[in-house]
This record gives structure tokens, sequence and C-alpha cells, in this order.
């Protein structure tokens, strides 16, 4: 039997999704959880890992059980996993469903505050950022990148060439949300190279400020060289928030 | 010279407000931060005291200064401050202005998740209460609270009777802001008695939740007598939102 699990954390002390062997993850939490519970090792299938400190609304995972799982599953999850991590769900799901593979469209939500001060809630959670930004600016270089592209010039190089991981990817939409103490970047697509998000988004806020103008953003993203795009944004304004099958 | 500070804190890590003997608190950390940055010891007179993980985004306190403060005054404190706490403005302001005795209206905000499952970024911020309510039957219930009343049923009693303190005050209003994962209850009135607002949200959701009908919130109120009000809602949902003068 396969269940479809929907995941929330706030990914502040955690070294991340996947199990690694230094620093707890969220990946690593579920599954302590998990054989408490059922009794045996049981792994999950995660649509994606994300960074230290990155967080998620909507992550989903899948998990094959042999046996139904018993009465109360997802709250006893819920009340062994740390408290920065939430089971919103667990519903079964066909045999063919994967996690990963199976996903139609995902988005981030990458979230800064330009107030003066940062309010001490917004500090995990959003990237303070107070220097001055032209949306005009950053709406003109949207739509160079978003399409179906190879993202090289947005991946990290040394995840790029594991397991053959094909570097073209389709963008459905860059949205700028604005709201009174910042805005907020929404990336929406069919999957995400590793640090992608947080490699436009670097490009996006370099640009806004006027240090790279608007038709940078087509040489670098044809370059497919990582090193021609400004550094990433910090981790801990982006969200997972939510997949699509 | 006299200044008012605009203060927000995330109040899980602090018992509360007020200098005491056990326990970090908000007031004595500023006050340290102030003694490193002014070199000698300094009161802050604060609008009024937040009880142990109530949160404030708009706190107001008065500072009287002999000399004019240091250029990046502001700056300094809240680099010598904690991260939970900001100090998002400094300005002068006249000698007769007082921090708790000069405030017109305060608003303070009950957050409440009703989801299943609370994500994990609202734990420290929202009360999670699943049991259905009504918002019908707690807006019956209002008429009979709000305007100018002796609230002392609503009211930690030791500390009514320190300073003579005055059990009347007017409330103005309390609104019910509905959002998709539960609602927020709004209180504004021109000051509020001990655990007043914990007490009148701990009513309510015993009203909206069908225990107490509507109408006993008036008999309550006009009883007068604590022991005949609800328990108090946890402090972890209450968040000091401004205050006006």
């Amino acid at each position: 039997m396969k269940f479809k699990l929907v995941i929330a954390y706030d990914g502040t002390p955690f070294a991340g999704w996947q199990v690694q062997p230094n620093g707890r993850t969220i990946q690593e939490e579920i599954e302590k959880a998990l054989f408490q519970v059922m009794g045996k090792e049981l792994k999950i299938v995660g649509a994606g890992r994300t960074d230290a400190k990155v967080h998620a609304r909507g992550q989903v995972a899948h998990l094959i059980l042999e046996a139904p799982p018993p009465p109360s599953f997802q709250k006893s999850l819920n009340a062994l996993t740390p408290n920065e991590i939430s089971i919103l769900s667990i519903e079964p799901v066909n045999e063919d469903f994967h996690a990963r593979f199976s996903a139609k469209e995902k988005l981030y939500v990458y979230h800064v505050t330009s107030d003066p001060v940062q309010l001490p809630f917004d500090q995990n959670y959003s990237l303070h950022y107070t220097y001055p930004l032209s949306f005009n600016l950053m709406k003109e270089a949207i739509p160079h990148l978003i399409g179906k592209h190879d993202f090289s010039a947005f991946a990290n190089q040394s995840f790029l060439f594991e397991e053959g991981k094909n570097p073209v990817k389709t963008l459905f939409a860059i949205d700028i949300a604005p709201h009174p103490s910042g805005f907020s970047l929404l990336f929406r697509g069919d999957g995400f190279l590793y640090k992608m998000v947080r490699n436009l988004t670097g490009l996006l806020l370099d640009i806004g400020r006027g240090k790279i103008p608007p038709s940078e953003a087509k040489r670098i993203l044809l370059s497919k060289d990582r090193k021609q795009a400004p550094s990433a944004a910090p981790p801990h304004g982006l969200t997972l928030h939510s997949i699509s099958y």
C-alpha cells in the first residue's frame, strides 16, 4: 500500500530534508517516528530536497507499507516528530504514484521584508533586504527566464552531474507579490534544479537594485555557466509552498 | 529629553514584559542594552505589561535621557538586544508624553487556527483550537461586552487591587476576522486589565462552542466576579498589535 504524505516544516533547526551524515534532517526525523509507530525501518521518498533553513508548507513524500497503518497513524507521527514538523495529511495513492516523478507543478515562494527594522517574527522566514528595488526592472527580466530552458547557469554543478540529472526544466511563471512590509517572489515550474530558486532570486534582487541590467538575465541563462550568475539568496527566505500532481 | 520607543517582540522565550526576579524579561533585555550603549542604568516605562509568551508588534515605552543619544542609537540597541526583540522606532516626544497614561487606544489581536493540524509556523503565535465554533453565537455576545464597564469579572484579582487600579475600562470594539486557516479576534479599547483580553477570548470561545449562551456574557460582566468567567485563553495566541496616542 502506497501513501502520500503532505508535510510542513520550519527548516530553521534542520540540516535540510535529506538524510545525511551530519545534522538532523526532516526526512530522518519522520523516518525515526515511523520506526517508533510501525516497529520497522521504513523509508520515505520526498518530492525534492530542501536545503538547511529552507521551509515547507506543502512538501510531499510517498511511503510504502506492507500492512495497513494503525488507527491514528497521522496523530502518532505528529506526536513523535519535533514541533517544527507537521504531517498535514496522509492519504492512500495508486501504486504508480511517485512523489518526485509524478509532480506536475511546484510552487516555491521567496519572502523579502524591506522595512528598516525587521519584525522578530520574520527573521527566520524572510530575507531582510533594505536596498531600494525597482519591481519594473525585475519584471523586465522575468520574460527572459520563464519557459523551457537548460537552467545550468542557475544550478549547483556538483548536483547537476549526480544521477545524470537533466538540467532542462520549464519555469511556468515568476510573480512578484508586494505586501505591506516587503514582497514575495512566486516561482512555478515543473521542477527545479538544486539551488535554482535561490539563484534566480539572487539575480532578480541584483537586477531590481540596478547592479545588473534586465537583459543580462538572457545572456546568463544562455551561458549555462553558474559562474556568470550572482550568488544565491540566503536559504531562510525560501518556502516550498505546494506541489500539484 | 524624552523618547518614545516602538517595540516588537516574539514573547516565546521571555517571562513577560516587566522586570521580575525570575526569568528573562523584555524590559530587562532592553535596559541591559541601554546600559551598554549609554554607560549608565536607565529605566524604560512601558505602555503596559504583557505576560510570558505574549507577543507585540507595537508595544510602546518611554525613556528619559539627560544627554542626546549617540548616532545610530536605534541600531546599537537592536544589535545588543536578543533577536526576538526589535526596536522599530525611537523618536523624541514632549515632556508630558507618558507611554501608559497618554495612550488613547490599544489594539490586541488573539490568533486562532482551526485546521486539523497546525502549521509549525503558527505554533508559538496562534491557539490551535479545533472545536467547531459559531461566529454568530460569538457575535451575539459581543454587544454585551463593548462599552464602558467595570471589567473586574475579566481581571486577575491580585493585580486589580495593586496600586488601586481602576477596573473601569472602555472596550471600543471586538471584531472577528476570519482567515483561511482560522480567525483572529481584534480587541480595541482605552486600556485593558491584567489578563482581560485572554479572559474575554476564553469566554468568546466557550460561547462559540455552545458551552455558554451568548446572553451569559452580560451576567458574567455585571457579576464583577472573576470566578463567574471561564478560564483565560493561553498566552501564546495573543499579540499587542498597536497603541494610538
